[in-house]
């Protein structure tokens, strides 16, 4: 009997915002060989079929749902690196921002195990695109901050507020659910509550919804502004547009994902 | 005789980072379908060439060299989508992230044509990628910050300086050329000089080059830094990595771009 020893990789691999065509190339071809899909609770199912000949298991972590510990989705990664040659981490939107990149990709070079991460759009530049207007006007706005409020248990507090303040455009990622509280946070250390806002939940999918206000609007906003989509909320004066007007239409042209036959080469 | 009217649509599509295969599939089937296509000087040839059977129009501007005005351009794409039915504006990375889309769109739209913005993969977002360094480590970095120093002549300085002292990290854009005054700058504003930077150029490409040092080192840096590519400063405490340990080695597995028969469905 020989002993086998496979030695697979990991890929990190960013599903973009939600529309499956807004994955990239590198992504839709990584899927077609992958052996095992590990995924996360917001990838659209029609993303996760375009691995047709992988395993694919539900790691989802949602705020105020039941999750799967990160150690062991770790510890899952590791193992299925182990077995397969081809393990995706799929993560929603692009895995450097927000995504708990660090500490997988920090337990597999731990163990030996290799890996490579492949960026995707993230959803504030897929809602700046949907909306039709620049993160960075010219003029108006040369810094643009990615935030969110969210941090580790027992770990200090971070400088979002202090980042937002500073910026000349913000998102805040993971703002659904608290967007009242956020508004009330970043008004009482001194950002105007007449900045304008637009909140945008479901950037990219068929159910997207765009609320355009103020700042102090939605400090008073009860928690219906948004219905438990992942949330953006944008903020900034580049943000005063109205946009019932700006908003750019999409056309219905691009139809849910091709069959991956057709997209993976 | 009868009077033919053609309303054309511009699409606005980020052509990611620089590989060809970061681009969405959403943008390469656009590409196939352009009749004529305006790109920057930064986009990879083998992107536009995807554009089988178009007009391909460079419009490039780039820092230092001369460069076709941004009216001139915006009269352009009017002009184009009165004679076409698919424009297609290419631009490096994502429209929205400094890519001067919100004159096109706003002329575009006061002229009365239909657009849309793809978003693409930004080159923060791909360097972290590349360099395996999450922009947002958890514990350490809650809020990111993108700026450029460069801003539209004669007009109000910008809080770039402010954004970055504020942000947890930060990725400078544009900075090639004026790496060293950019860390001056900082400096004299109150970051800290050890604070850990890498500078990163032709992100995704065979010719990307990474540089770590401290921000003190940087500011006393030659220009020699960069070589003329885009080039990119990521600034802050998760950057103070040894990258040549950490750095993930791609796989030459991805090829240049698939004809773009198998890749447009």
């Amino acid at each position: 009997m020989s002993t086998r020893k496979t030695s697979g990789k990991v890929y990190l691999v960013g599903a973009g915002p939600g529309a499956p065509d807004l994955l990239t190339i590198r992504a839709t071809r990584l899927l077609a060989r992958a052996d095992v899909v590990f995924y996360d609770a917001l990838v659209a199912a029609s993303i996760i079929d375009l691995a047709t000949r992988a395993e694919k298991i539900a790691v989802g972590k949602r705020c105020g749902r039941h999750s799967t510990a990160q150690r062991f989705i770790n510890k899952r990664l590791v193992d299925a690196a182990q077995r397969h040659t081809v393990v995706v981490r799929l993560k929603g939107g692009d895995p450097m921002m927000f995504g708990r990149a660090q500490e997988e990709i920090d337990a597999l070079q731990k163990a030996g195990i290799a890996c490579e991460v492949v960026p995707g759009v993230t959803s504030a530049l897929a809602a700046s695109a949907e909306l039709g207007i620049s993160l960075t006007r010219r003029g108006i706005s040369r810094a643009v901050t990615f935030v969110t409020p969210r941090s580790a248990p027992g770990k200090a507090g971070s400088n979002w507020v202090r980042s937002v303040c500073a910026a000349d455009a913000a998102a805040v990622y993971m703002a659904g659910g608290e967007a009242a509280s956020i508004a009330s946070t970043l008004i009482a250390n001194g950002l105007a509550p007449e900045v304008p806002v637009i909140v945008v939940e479901d950037a990219t999918l068929p159910s997207m919804k765009k609320t355009s206000m103020t700042l102090a609007e939605l400090q008073a906003s009860s928690s219906s502004v948004t219905h438990g989509g992942p949330a953006l909320i944008l903020i900034g004066e580049v943000f005063g547009q109205d946009i019932s007007t700006r908003t750019i239409k999409r056309s219905d042209e691009y139809s849910l994902p091709a069959p991956a036959a057709s997209l993976c080469a």
